[in-house]
């Protein structure tokens, strides 16, 4: 096995635990993080409370190379994502003179009033660098491994789309899929056999369930080429003779 | 506030935390407990690794009332979420007597060998009842306050309407929203006064982002209907006055 990057993730936000906004970023960074060879360890969906979020991004960013956060950066009183990652690093809180030049000017241009509430979206813990918001130009923030995005899914996009070219990236997992007509059940004893016999690849079974009956695609993932292939032919091997 | 009942949510696979497949079961369970007064706290994701799966759900028992989780308990080697729940319990797992005879009935009723595979989902810690699967037979489990059912959508809501009718339910929480033509930036010191000249709801104001401009929906909560109306009251009075 070569280099392991490993990711966390925090998505902030009473309105995901409400179901009343279904979330559509973690699916989104977790295929960017896996074209790119970064594993996607955990994710944790917590609520606008200062506590939980600094619990969430500080148990991941110990144990991870990289967190990112999606969030409660906007101008609203709910809006706390910059006051807890400050208090999960130990830092001051504060207005970025950079990001506040960004903002009164986008506003002057548009003859909009640069009012408080706007003007939260320029605070971030000292010492942060910006993520750029090609969408509507309060940024987000990087801090220590730490990577601070919006909620909004085409916002939550764009500033990710900056992140990414900055960051490390592993060795990239490949993998390929055999689709299988037989359920799980049929293929489940051999499958954990075929899985023993290929120990630097990971074998994932997929449940289908349509019009009434199972099928399943298994999925043969590694990060070494030949190791992926042999494991994908034992599984071949194997459907043929069921 | 009376009777506070609170949830939290693991989801077990690593074919989520790949983005393979996209997770259709958090915003479910949200849904349904924001609806009968139950507070969803905090969800985590978490891959198929019993160590991962055993910290979260110790973690989320011991600080809510109710634990649910989805995932892992087909028929396959990664199906590993009774034993992780064993574990977290310190309860040995073995093949339930209930659970089997149903499995073995079922696979002789459709003609399909009871393979040691299937036989595997007849598993779960000692002592745990059933949650039943109307769609695919083979069970959900409950062992204290963890509530342990299927992956796959279709089977995940079957078992849950099952249990939604056996727990203890909170005061509900009722909301009103409020469409606003202002963005965030706007609205947001006004709501801030609100909010703190309301302290038993919860006002949220969520940026919804179309065609190049920014509107906002806010939400008032509170298990209170006089105390929601005034805090309505009070938003109503803030927009026309905008």
């Amino acid at each position: 096995m070569s280099d392991i990057i490993t990711a966390g993730m925090v998505v902030i936000g009473d309105e995901i635990l409400s179901g009343r906004t279904k979330d559509r970023n973690i699916g989104h960074l977790a295929e960017m993080l896996t074209a790119i060879g970064i594993d996607l360890k955990e994710v944790r969906i917590v609520s606008d409370d200062q506590d939980a979020i600094v619990e969430a991004v500080n148990a991941l960013r110990e144990r991870n190379s990289y967190v990112f956060t999606t969030g409660g950066i906007g101008p609203t009183h709910d809006d706390i994502t910059a006051d807890a990652i400050s208090a999960a690093f130990g830092l001051p809180c504060e207005h970025d003179e950079k990001a506040d030049t960004l903002l009164r000017e986008h506003y002057a241009r548009r003859e909009m009033e640069y009012t408080s509430a706007r003007r939260r979206m320029a605070r971030m813990p000292r010492g942060a660098t910006h993520i750029d918001n090609p969408v509507s130009v309060a940024p987000g923030f990087n801090i220590g491994n730490v990577y601070v995005m919006a909620g909004v899914p085409a916002i939550f996009q764009a500033m990710l789309d900056n992140v990414i070219p900055t960051l490390r990236t592993g060795t990239k997992l490949i993998s390929t899929t055999v689709p299988c007509k037989h359920g799980e059940g049929t293929i489940g004893a051999p499958l954990a056999d075929i899985q023993s016999a290929h120990p630097d690849t990971i074998i994932g079974s997929y449940p289908k369930y349509q019009d009434g009956s199972f099928w399943t695609e298994i999925v043969v993932r590694s990060r070494d080429q030949a190791k992926m292939e042999a494991a994908v032919k034992a599984v071949e091997d194997m459907l043929e003779k069921l």
